[in-house]
């Protein structure tokens, strides 16, 4: 579970280094499909990787809006804090915790259940098909995207 | 790994019931970032999941060309042929082979090696990334995109 999260963090501080030469008006601009911009998705990541592992824990989620975050600094240093509390949780990750069952709210106000893997695992895929997003929007803008392989990073 | 597994296989499965709706020329357009079109990256994610998990089992690469499959029928048949041979190896998958050791050669030539765990997750990660540029180019054409959420599918 752990490698799979290593390589989305390793990818997202890719993004976050490939915006460094890429203008706040591209960053911001809005853009077809997804959460709409490169910026937003960013945070978005950050935001929904973090309010899911806090629910796992019994803590309170994130729920300021983008706006509050609308420049590249301001989401590297969200990325930052937060990668500080998630990442001890990752890291303590046991497979005794895959069928722990987590009771949240639908968006209907529905009870619902989840395990603890599947939102691992929804967690995961997440960010990895947002990255997928943004590495079209990349090629719109004529730059060459962060590269997408789990291989040839030093994983393993 | 087999629950990541399923999940880009629902995916996929809904991704083939979307083309459906989607005339060929949309299908076979040639689009921004990625492969460059929809049903190639279809072709293209079944293409290198059997290849690579063909790779772990000592048999051939597939190695043709998407131009032999440029329809949407040869592409789900390619797919349900290939599952055929995939869906044994990856149900079949215990945690002792993680570290077993592949000998490759690098696109250079050089001999490389992986890890069986690490080509696993490269197979997950690269099939959900090119989901996410799918879901661009389907708001591009005015579709709604297939989910893209790991939760709410019966995984668990």
């Amino acid at each position: 579970m752990l490698k799979l999260f290593e390589y989305n963090w390793q990818v997202r501080q890719d993004w976050f280094a490939w915006c460094q030469d890429v203008s706040e008006e591209e960053l911001l601009k809005k853009r077809t499909g997804g959460i709409g911009g490169i910026l937003h998705t960013l945070f978005h990541v950050v935001d929904v990787e973090y309010s899911w592992l806090c629910g796992l824990q019994g803590k309170p989620e994130f729920t300021e809006p983008f706006e509050s975050y609308a420049s590249l600094p301001k989401v590297i240093d969200l990325a930052a804090r937060f990668h500080e509390e998630v990442h001890p949780f990752v890291q303590s990750w046991t497979d005794e915790m895959e069928l722990k069952t987590l009771a949240d709210v639908s968006p209907k106000g529905e009870p619902v259940t989840f395990k603890y893997g599947e939102i691992m695992r929804h967690v995961i895929a997440h960010e990895i098909h947002h990255m997928g997003q943004l590495s079209v929007w990349s090629r719109e803008i004529g730059k060459v995207p962060v590269t997408a392989n789990f291989i040839r990073r030093g994983l393993y």
